[in-house]
């Protein structure tokens, strides 16, 4: 594997480091490695028995981790940012997770400052250690319909927090289950008997020493799933429990302490901010979450050697890298390609949102709101900007996390039976990020309020509306050369290629608008046609933001020449074969025609194919995941496959220390068990 | 949930008994009461921890459940079918999986009556346990790569089983890690330093009585895998292991023991007849296991509601059940209807492969080898129906298997944040059927055979070849119209939906034929071009399948009219997804017009899903999985989804018998563990 490894890297003369700290910075790596270090280095994170454990092993290793974690950062003086980069290279989800995340953001945000004194502070002391504990078991996308209530109740100024029925148990929270004292619960605030919709409030749930639930309390640990078993996502259920009426988060809404009045927040979709910020992460993460697989698999390929090409001169030539094979490099350089295509998207969106949020915290006096900070709620998505970053994160998060999620398994599939091998690193780190597809909006819902946005934005420019954004501006080109139709020279011209994504996404738009109103079809009945709206759209932001990255400044400032032709290279190869993928849509839109397909399929992707190939090994080690983090026998970055896998088989592996009895008559299962000595030696 | 599923049992008049007395027959049916019933009344086989237990508790409780079942045949002597029925109920691969499979079919078809003496009759009573292992850490896919040898001594007539190098461990041997005392190793045959390719020695590993690995044998478990896990996956390696001559398996090739010299097979490819059976199996078997999937799918759907219809008529409307959901029914109905495609398709390979194999038992007197029953290896593959056979049953195997595991996570995902628990029961199932689509022929692969045998076809039939089967028969009809064109009415005719996917393929067969044979691209450069012909080859198959099945005598006598016409919109549902999906190659196909494919996508389906969708769960229950087989809170047939999931997590947890400390400032990780009061309790 070594020499294999070796010669891939000497076939190319890419500068790893370059492009690595183009895509990290030089500071972020520095930072990477000096942390790594401290982790390698604490028994805590030994990770050699992760994949062999059960679940109750993993989640008490977890904890041991999060909380020697806690002890670093405070010994270290980490930052928010340190602190994330070593759970990054811990690569497992851990019981603080929602605590450090959901929860403190929540209070921080949601809170007045009377109530940080009262909650924040001990929480980021980890004296309250808390949840977001939204979804019911009855409910998660539709919260509107949560049915925990909070019923307010005037005679001593507190709430009673209470599920009446089984279906409005919380459900899903992370860090719930065994870990939190706290929990923010989203609950119906119902007053005199009028509900208000659900609102967040502070609940404690553990008692702070004996850690056992508090009277009228019921909660748990919701049991294993397909991965996130390192989390203690729980249930809880209350009966009739009540809490002060200064637990209610009253930042934006309150109920008035001496009247019982209920007091609406500024604006009603406040929450707006959070969300779009929240799915922009993750499609600035989506293109590292892919990219260790496609590293894990690049690397086993080019160490993988099966059957003599059937052309071969020679028959001594020796087995061919799989990674030779077509087959096989139109599954994964493609994907390649999109890991650099979702990190730039990924930038170029949190670059809008942060514009944005400048902008907005310039106009918060105007809107009368004074003194406040702009926080991610403080937006205003009536203004035409935000309410297109909105639509764009929804759309972009699902197709991202869509692509990650299943490129993954295209990964694991392309190195064949090893790659069902939990050694091979990426079925666990699949299993985890699933959930991606489903929180924070599940991806095919998330598409409608792509379709509703961009049906908005056509009626709009029909109308004669004349606000500037990239949405109306490709919907006027579009309905400007309608009638003429349009000649892309997608094979020939990279700009062509983006305005021919943008024609599909019009083309997409004004038929979708053309089914709603003029053929009066039901919302329901054109879910589906939304969703491929969505998608076509979202497609094109990232090829365009793509494209746009290339043309920037800090790209022929920051790469030599040579990169950069390479990055065009993957971005065509990317473009055409969505394109090419897509070929139907792109037809019936007139926007490319079947021959240009064609010819993208047997010709340009192909030659692209063979063009990016020899740097494949490159490309994947300036991504930059130290081994510790992929934690992959596969994805080593010596190539050392076959020895590693055969190092964690015969020397790791406990159930070699169990000897069976293995004959049908005889009930006697295990006739020597020296897993306690195996345990001992490790 | 009960009081939902119960309306949308009454809202078809589908009968459920009818239909599923037509997928299984009665008999199957009846038997499969029995059988339940007995394992459910054994302890052995609850299955309530199933989803909660580690690795080597997983493992030696599948043990004791092989055990039992081996106990339970002969105490009821159960025949192999039954022992089959018992074996998916349980529904978790086991400890004897490879034994009962490979290993005693390899002993009876490869070894002489005096082998059959030796091993066969031992191995049938369970006193030799054995596996198959062929596979090694470095070849898997190209067998005759294997570098473990079988050196022929002459001086004392036996042969040295050796493994020279590490990549020469066998590997991923299932049944060996912790079970097997013996195993038929594939090697190379090397006799006077020239190899004879890779040939099948049975092999002692195992001391009888102490289980221990015999001297110069390491042997062991591989490790935890993505699934799999009750299933001991092992690795062995020998230092110069000597057998006598009797155990290499000598019914096709041998070594004169007099002589030493090689006697040849009969026929070089005898082994294409056990693996067309082998993937015939699994295209058979692939509709039943997407078919619980969108079982569990499907009634989840049912009884989830979330949200109101954004065009419903009053607010009291109540949540919709998230079946009513265009985008949910584009994803599950044609998978729904995929299942009964697949079940078809199976069938149909059945049939053709047994009419075969009396047809070729007829012809094995002619062929000089009297006396031998027709086993699988007895085939010719040089006859074209054969050669059909064999092409048709590597895509078909490569595309069934690929739907069923895909569909699988489609299905897991349409249940949105639930579908992501164990209790599901999608997720394990979906693991542990996922190396179907790498074994027997990575499905990536298989794509090569398929694309080989239809140029061959095609030049044939160009060089005016007359032999009749259904391939030529298409590439016939394809030629003969070439400059006229198609103008199929896939909308209005099924027989025209058969008749566009067969001029897809042909078309795409003629393409591939240019560029090799005209263009002489490189084999490796038409790789992508072959997987697509294959694909679009065995979409056509299936199609072709599902059609002939529902014009066959069997259906109109079966099943009554009302069955009748839902079978034939779940054909064309199925057959028009899927073209709508492969537009583009049945639009520069010219099989059909960009209208045509418009119609299909915004009518047609639409329609479709709207017929359906008030038969999907009466269509599901004729599948007829017993809830115990699917082991799913969300797939239950009486609905109590909530109460199920609820009763798992709060009262079958181990992790909610442990009480931790929460706080990082204290080293101490579990304050009470109250898990051996707990697994007492259960
Ligand atoms: C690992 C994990 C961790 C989680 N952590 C937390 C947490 O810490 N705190 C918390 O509060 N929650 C948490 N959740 C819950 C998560 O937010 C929800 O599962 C998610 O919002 C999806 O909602 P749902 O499960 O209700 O899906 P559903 O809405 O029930 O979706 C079911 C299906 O119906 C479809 N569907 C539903 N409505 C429509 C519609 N109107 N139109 C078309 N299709 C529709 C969906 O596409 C989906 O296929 C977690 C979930 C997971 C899996
Ligand atoms: C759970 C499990 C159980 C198993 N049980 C057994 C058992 O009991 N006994 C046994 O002997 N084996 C067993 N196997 C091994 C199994 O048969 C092999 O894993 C399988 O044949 C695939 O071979 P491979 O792993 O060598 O894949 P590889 O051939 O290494 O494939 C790697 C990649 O290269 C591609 N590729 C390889 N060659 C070419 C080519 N010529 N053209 C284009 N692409 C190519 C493949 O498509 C794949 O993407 C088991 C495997 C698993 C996962």
């Amino acid at each position: 594997g070594s020499e294999l490894l070796a010669k891939e890297r000497a076939q190319s003369n890419l500068s790893v480091e370059q492009l690595s700290e183009f895509l990290h910075t030089k500071d972020v790596l520095q930072r990477q490695d000096a942390i790594l270090k401290i982790l390698k280095s604490e028994k805590a994170f030994d990770k050699s028995q992760n994949y062999f454990s059960g679940r109750e092993t993993r989640f008490t290793n977890a904890l041991a981790r999060a909380k020697r974690l806690q002890q670093l950062a405070a010994k270290h003086g980490w930052t928010q940012d340190e602190y994330q980069v070593a759970t990054e290279l811990i690569s497992e989800p851990g019981p603080y997770g929602l605590h450090a995340s959901m929860f403190l953001i929540t209070l921080r945000d949601q809170g007045t400052s009377e109530q940080h004194q009262l909650f924040l502070h001990k929480a980021e002391r980890y004296e309250y250690i808390g949840c977001y504990a939204q979804t019911e078991l009855g409910h998660g996308s539709n919260v509107r319909g949560l049915e925990t209530t909070a019923t307010w109740n005037a005679e001593d100024k507190t709430f009673t927090i209470h599920t009446p029925q089984l279906t409005a148990a919380k459900w899903w929270i992370g860090s719930l289950g065994r870990t939190a004292n706290h929990a923010v619960v989203m609950a119906q605030l119902i007053i005199d008997g009028k509900s208000h919709g659900p609102h967040p409030f502070v609940v404690q749930i553990r008692d702070l020493r004996s850690h056992q639930p508090l009277e009228n309390v019921h909660v748990g640990d919701i049991g294993p799933k397909f991965g996130y078993n390192t989390m203690d996502n729980g249930f809880l259920l209350f009966n009739r429990v009540k809490i002060p009426h200064a637990n209610m988060l009253a930042k934006f809404s309150s109920v008035d302490p001496q009247s019982g009045k209920y007091i609406k927040p500024p604006s009603a979709s406040l929450v707006y901010g959070t969300l779009t910020w929240v799915r922009s992460t993750i499609v600035l993460q989506s293109g590292g979450v892919l990219a260790r697989g496609v590293t894990i698999a690049i690397r086993y390929c080019a160490v993988r050697r099966q059957f003599q090409d059937r052309d071969a001169k020679s028959l001594d030539a020796g087995e061919n890298q799989v990674l030779n094979y077509t087959m096989v490099q139109v599954r994964l350089l493609p994907l390649l390609a999109a890991t650099f295509a979702l990190h730039f998207t990924g930038r170029g969106m949190m670059a809008l949102y942060q514009e944005n949020q400048k902008k907005m915290a310039g106009d918060v006096g105007k809107a009368g709101q004074p003194g406040r900070g702009p926080s991610p709620e403080e937006l205003f998505p009536s203004t035409d900007l935000l309410a297109d970053l909105h639509a764009t994160s929804c759309g972009l998060k699902a197709l991202a996390s869509t692509t990650a999620a299943e490129g993954l398994e295209i990964c694991r599939r392309a190195c064949g039976g090893h790659g069902y091998s939990s050694f091979s690193g990426i079925g666990s780190w699949y299993a985890d990020y699933l959930p991606t597809t489903t929180w924070e909006g599940d991806n095919y819902m998330l598409t409608q309020q792509v379709a509703r946005y961009l049906l908005k934005s056509a009626r709009a420019v029909l109308e004669g509306d004349t606000s500037d954004n990239d949405t109306t501006r490709i919907l006027r080109t579009f309905l400007a050369r309608r009638d003429m139709g349009a000649a892309f020279d997608v094979l020939g011209r990279d700009e062509d290629i983006v305005a021919a994504f943008a024609w599909r996404t019009s083309f997409l738009t004004f038929e979708s608008l053309k089914h709603r109103d003029e053929d009066k079809n039901s919302w329901n009945n054109l879910l589906v046609d939304f969703w491929r709206l969505s998608t076509a759209h979202s497609q094109y932001l990232i090829v365009k933001n793509f494209y746009d990255a290339l043309r920037s400044d800090t790209v022929s400032q920051e790469l030599n020449q040579g990169t950069v032709v390479l990055m065009h290279k993957l971005f065509r190869l990317h473009a055409l074969h969505t394109l090419e993928r897509e070929a139907s849509e792109f037809f019936s839109s007139a926007a490319v025609t079947v021959r240009q397909i064609q010819l993208a399929r047997t010709k340009a992707v192909m030659n692209l194919l063979e063009e990016i190939r020899p740097h494949a090994v490159r490309l994947v080690d300036a991504w930059r995941f130290p081994d510790w983090q992929l934690d992959s026998s596969l994805g080593r970055y010596d190539g050392k496959v076959y020895e590693d896998l055969f190092h964690r088989a015969s020397e790791m592996n406990p159930l070699n220390a169990i000897t069976i009895d293995p004959y049908p008559g005889n009930d006697v299962l295990v006739k020597k068990d020296d897993r306690d000595a195996f345990k001992s030696k490790l």
